[in-house]
C-alpha cells in the first residue's frame, strides 16, 4: 500500500499512526499541500478528490477520506469492535470530528501555523465552533479513558490528531485537564510524542 | 427506535429514508430547528451532540450523526455492499458529503431558505466550494449509474439529500445533466417526489 501523505496533516497522520499500529505495511509518498501537489493533473487523475490522505493498494485500487481509510485498515484489530453497534458508536465519532472539530481546531491551526495569522485574526465563528468542539471532548471524557468504549479504537485516533495540535491553533487544553491526559493516553498507544 | 429529526433538514431525511427502505420501524420525533430544540437542556441531556438526526433505541442506547445512523440500519441490506472494501468505498462518500459537499450546498440553501438572505448573499468561498462538490458529482457519474458500485446504496441516500435541493441554495443544477438522470433515478429508488 502506498499512502500519499503530507505529515504537517493530522489527516495524513491518522492513516500512518493506524497502519503501524495494526501492522499493515506501506510506502509514505509525501504530497506537499502547500505546493499545491494534490491539485495537479496527475494527482487528480489518481485521486479525484484532490485530497490527502489517499491510498493505493497495489492492486490498483484506491481509497480517499482519513476516516475511511482508517475504518478499513482496522477491520479486524483492536482498533475496531466487532459489534455493530460499537462500530457505530466508533463512526459516530468519526464523522463528528469530520464536521463538528476538524473544520475549526484543525483549520485556525493551518491559518496560524501555515498561512501566518496572528491568534486575533481567526474568524469569531470559527474559533466558537472550535472551543464548543474541545469542551464536548472534555465533557465525554468525564469518568471514561477513551472516547467509544472501554479500550484505544480508531475514534480516539480521528479526534486525538487536531486535538493534540489545538495550541498551535491557539486554543488552551491547560483549562481541559481530562483532555490532556487522554492525549497523553492515546500518545503512548500510538508511541508518538 | 425514535428518529429525532426535522423534516427541513436533508440530514434527517436521510435516516427516514434509510429506515423506511430497510423496513425498520420508527417513530417520528419532531424536533423544530428553528426553534432551538435541539440545544434544550433535555434534549442535550439526551443527545449531547445537540444535533439532529438522532436515533434512540428501545433499550435506551442512543446513536447520533446521520452518516453514522444510516451506515448502521443499513447492515445486512441491499443498501450497503458486504464486502470490505465496497463498503470503504461507500465510507469514502458518506465522509466526503460531510466534509466537502453538505457545509457548502446545505449551509447555503439553509442561509437562503430559512435565514432569509438573497443569492447575492451568498460567501464566495461557500458557494465556490458548493459549486465544486457539484461538479464532482456530474464528474463522478461519468458512465456510471450509482455513486459506488453498480447499485443504490446510501452512498447515493446520503448525497442525494442535499444535491436535489441545491437549487434552493441558489445552484444551478440545469447544467448538470449526469446528476439530475441520477436523483430522479434516486428519488424512485426511494419512492419520493
Amino acid at each position: 500500500m502506498k499512502i500519499y501523505g503530507d505529515a504537517i496533516s493530522g489527516n495524513c497522520l491518522k492513516v500512518k499512526w493506524t497502519a503501524d499500529t495494526v501492522g499493515h505495511p506501506y510506502s509514505w509518498v509525501p504530497i506537499d499541500i502547500m505546493k499545491g501537489e494534490t491539485r495537479t493533473p496527475a494527482y487528480l487523475a489518481k485521486f479525484p478528490q484532490g485530497q490527502v490522505p489517499a491510498v493505493e493498494f497495489e492492486d490498483g485500487r484506491t481509497l480517499g477520506q482519513s476516516n475511511a481509510i482508517i475504518r478499513f485498515l482496522a477491520r479486524g484489530s483492536k482498533l475496531l469492535p466487532e459489534d455493530g453497534f460499537a462500530q457505530a458508536k466508533v463512526d459516530e465519532w468519526l464523522f463528528w470530528e469530520q464536521y463538528s472539530h476538524e473544520p475549526y481546531v484543525a483549520v485556525c491551526r493551518f491559518h496560524m501555523k501555515y498561512l501566518g495569522k496572528a491568534k486575533a485574526e481567526r474568524e469569531v465563528w470559527r474559533v466558537e465552533r472550535g472551543e464548543g468542539a474541545l469542551n464536548y471532548i472534555e465533557h465525554q471524557l468525564d469518568g471514561r479513558d477513551w472516547l467509544a468504549g472501554a479500550s484505544f479504537t480508531i475514534a480516539d485516533v480521528a479526534v486525538v490528531a487536531y486535538t493534540r495540535l489545538a495550541d498551535e491553533g491557539g486554543f488552551n487544553l491547560d483549562e481541559r485537564p481530562r483532555t490532556r491526559k487522554w492525549i497523553a493516553r492515546c500518545e503512548s498507544s500510538l508511541r508518538i510524542h
